[in-house]
């Protein structure tokens, strides 16, 4: 069987995860590595397989079937996303809610005028809670959805934390509460304010002589961060956050209850608990870029999300195997 | 907008079920009721609507775009389901998993042959689990998933001990090992016996002068139904049969767990607490019944899983709206 050929566009966390994961998909193999560093050879990676500029990437056009966009959702997807879906086929993880729309927009517009497809949004949320959002919603009309994140680590928020002056490092988790987890579950369906949804923890490392009260006050008082949450503020040393907050778990419950007929009361609930969060967002990744290479054969084009691909078309069996295995 | 127009064959608990969840569907409308009982009018129904013998369904072709077939799987959907998806669009529960396959090419054949779409095996087991076995399989194809089913009704099991000589009544409840499932939880990969994964509680009532002794051997030793099952046989009264054990509650989890990388370990779980099984199957295929008719409308035909059917056709928002608000 002629495998898939993979390419990675950018070698962050993303980008290392999804060759990790190139382990668990025997009918992928990893083509090429592409890089916005200068030589691009100064970066050093794991596989066997050539590391190229992205300016040459119009050089690989035929030796990558599907093309894993692994840059961030803030800076690099908005412009490297489309330039990219003119040369081949895509699947990334653009995570900006609110701009999904115009990024789908601009994406299905590339991909359709060149021929390729553009799979966007893919992960967990977006991702798999969205698709989990839908089906709950379409099985049980009448009810209502609740999502929930964590206990994991935000990276956008400890980012922000990071470039808080006088802070040398910062590792912020986000943490779903409990009780309102359990209301939810119960059948209830509260109208939660953001505060009683979830709550947000910092471990911070502050410069020698910074000014932990301002600082605290500054995360505590953030707009759009941490405003509207309530937020606990952990001053810790440099070697603790290294070695007790070095990793990114993340997961999070999507909940959704509804009545029936004379009263019957239905719970469905989809949970995650993710030990590395990129980890799991590039497998999900490599499983929608199996869905964009058999779009592509078939001759279709332009963008796409989880909502419009057929669930067969991301797992590795045939239908005839799906069908009598899993159904 | 045209409303669908729905048919519901067969008045039972799952007929009655889809009448009841039509309630939730603002974009579809109940056109006629069809029934085996001779005359058909002996039937009464709530909905103000025709109830029709199922030998005249051939005149209600163009007044109905999707039937929903609310037969059983043993006896009634391996006839009518090809017969009908001759005349038809439509949506079964047919749930003999290993039967599956061949009921899958009976309705393919019949429904191409006549230009017609015919969604098979909707529900929950089969229908939401497998999707969900199939979705964490792909997200991460390294892992293992265990289904578990309970706490609730076995309609077959409830049926097999009612066929006991000296038995008049009897409910068997399903139930999951909660020790297996925080196991597989926790990212054990255990092989688990049939035993090791449910029990199965008996609720019976006994004739006056039954031998409860030889009712309670039949039950604990019946091959395929409970040989293999640590079983609990409790003798009530009618009247407590009917006050404690008269609805039909079920659901259960499947639980996926894989490790990506270097060891992450991931667990990925979905369950339903369903306080009744014959509406929530009803309402999941009232979903089904959408993507029927849209796939019709586009000019498809043959029969379909779930795993062939993009999720955004089951919702009755437009593909704009889903992204904007669910993706």
């Amino acid at each position: 069987m002629e495998k898939i050929r993979i390419g990675i566009n950018g070698y962050g966390n993303l980008g290392r995860g999804a060759q990790a994961c190139l382990a668990d998909c025997p009918d992928m193999e990893l083509a090429a590595v592409f890089t916005r560093r200068q030589p691009a050879d100064s970066l050093k990676i794991e596989a066997n397989v050539p590391v190229v500029h992205v300016n040459d990437a119009g050089e690989w056009t035929d030796k990558i079937d599907v093309m894993l966009l692994c840059g961030g959702s803030a800076k690099d997807l908005p412009e490297q996303g489309p330039e990219f879906a003119r040369m081949f086929n895509t699947v990334d993880s653009f995570d900006t809610h609110a701009k999904i729309p115009e990024y789908l927009a601009k994406m299905d517009a590339a991909a359709v005028k060149h021929g390729k497809i553009a799979i966007i949004s893919i992960g967990w949320d977006p991702g798999l809670f969205s698709l989990m959002r839908l089906y709950m919603g379409g099985a049980l009309p009448g009810g209502r959805t609740y999502s929930f994140w964590g206990k994991g680590v935000s990276q956008g928020h400890s980012d922000a934390v990071r470039r808080i002056d006088g802070v040398i490092g910062a590792v912020q988790y986000t943490i779903p509460i409990d009780n309102a987890m359990q209301r939810v579950r119960g059948g209830e369906t509260p109208a939660l304010a953001t505060r009683e949804k979830h709550t947000r923890e910092c471990f911070v490392v502050a410069a020698e002589n910074a000014d932990k009260a301002r600082i605290e006050r500054e995360i505590k008082t953030m707009p759009h961060y941490f405003d509207e949450y309530d937020t606990t503020v952990n001053f810790i040393s440099l070697e603790e956050l290294h070695e007790k907050h070095g990793t990114l778990p993340h997961g999070g419950n999507v909940i959704h209850t509804a009545k029936t007929g004379a009263g019957s009361t239905h719970a469905i609930e989809f949970s995650l608990k993710l030990d590395s969060n990129p980890e799991f967002t590039a497998s999900v990744m490599l499983a929608y870029a199996r869905a964009a290479y058999r779009l592509a054969s078939a001759g279709e084009s332009g963008a796409r999300t989880l909502f419009d691909i057929a669930p067969k078309l991301i797992a590795a069996e045939s239908p005839d195997e799906l069908v009598k295995n899993l159904l």
